[in-house]
């Protein structure tokens, strides 16, 4: 028996989720139809957490055990080959048989991209939410230094959330402001929510960014942000940002 | 009477180019509807130049002759929401009668974009052209120096070629290597290959990338640029590299 950790990409837009469901097309799904295809098995594939329908990862990383006797180096290759062109399996390694993709994970890191120019940078629509209205982005990043440290999260958590404990630590959360002129619009730029954490409630990046994005519109202010994660009430807060703009952009064990 | 310019962008993926064909699908074609359907009008765009089928636009330009009276800061705005999500119109503006895109045209601009990594990023395989083999990119900057004044360019256009005169004047032909670590790859990067001329002949972009990639291999030495452009012979140089690795980047007038 071996244990063999996948560092996964995947472009989101056409799946149903990381995760298994029962409608099918998820990335999990694909992955394990690869691995049967290729090995012959069927494997149970652990993810380090579901990612909602439409988001992307840049290096997300499952786990799974078998029996093949491929050798480690050989599997991205050979994964590649049977996956579609928007999941890519960049690397393999054999890990210690009690690792665990999801329990052993320390800090995960998300990038929630707003493209903020008169109009969509057409090869970026898959992977930015656009967003038309000037941000003002000292603000948001005011906003930020509200939520960095040891908090109950439950304001930026889905109603749905069933966590007993929704008690997260928030180790870093920053804006990147790239200048990036479109044709006829020299002031175009692309805004990087970049956040990272010991992990993440059900919606929570989605529900902070919403929330980011109005506070960069002027609609509510920076200090808001604190007032919200101290009343503990997901209606306070933004609306869930769009799935689309949310890439899972790595995970990281000891 | 008016003379409307427009600069447009798109992702060619879906489209069998630029130009109106007998198959239809192009992107002058969803332009000229989009047109009609904003004014009632049939007019004739004409471009700057085609693009091949699967060539993207950052800014391509196109003017069209119309009746209607709606203020040019309004076109853009207007068009797009008649448009596929993967063609945008940037900007509209009012030009002296005479001005035609392809004849008052004094400079263009082309980039062709290598991933080169062990696998693709997936965030990029619509636009760039993948090559897993280290690249060697201080060959391939040699070799454009060949490239730039002015020369016949025969050996750089395809054979069906029908142009009187294959003399252009190229001004500019660089290589611009950004580092993009990728997981499990820190070598990752892509190699962007930029040119500027008064005029390009059919495919002369595609078979200098094509040429550019043996050289970055080692399938040829930067001096053979020299020897194919002097023998003006198609046959000495090399394949037509992919239609998706290439993109109109602008279009400069007086």
């Amino acid at each position: 028996m071996r244990n063999i950790a996948l560092v996964i990409g995947y472009d989101g837009t056409g799946y149903y989720g990381f995760q298994t469901q029962p409608g099918g097309n998820t990335v999990q799904d694909h992955l394990e139809a690869a691995i049967r295809l290729l090995t012959g098995e069927t494997v149970k594939l652990h993810g380090s957490g579901r990612t909602d329908a439409g988001v992307h990862a840049r290096a997300q990383v499952a786990h799974f055990h078998t029996e093949s006797t491929i050798p480690v180096e050989r599997w991205s290759i050979a994964l590649n080959t049977r996956l579609p062109n928007d999941i890519v399996v960049y690397e393999a390694r054999e890990m210690p048989l009690d690792f665990h993709a999801r329990r052993s994970a320390k800090l995960k890191t998300y990038r929630y991209v707003i493209q903020n120019s008169k109009f969509p940078d057409l090869f970026y629509t898959r992977t930015r939410f656009h967003d038309h209205r000037k941000l003002d982005t000292a603000a948001m990043k005011e906003a930020l230094t509200y939520i960095k440290g040891t908090h109950d999260f439950t304001s930026f958590c889905t109603v749905r959330c069933d966590k007993d404990s929704r008690v997260r630590t928030i180790y870093d959360a920053d804006l990147l402001v790239l200048h990036d002129p479109l044709p006829g619009d020299e002031l175009a730029r692309s805004i990087h929510f970049e956040i990272t954490g010991n992990g993440f409630l059900y919606n929570m990046v989605r529900i902070m960014a919403g929330t980011l994005i109005q506070i960069g519109q002027g609609k509510r202010r920076p200090e808001d942000m604190k007032r919200i994660l101290e009343a503990k009430n997901r209606r306070l807060a933004g609306p869930t940002a769009e799935a689309h703009g949310l890439t899972l952009w790595r995970v990281e064990y000891d």
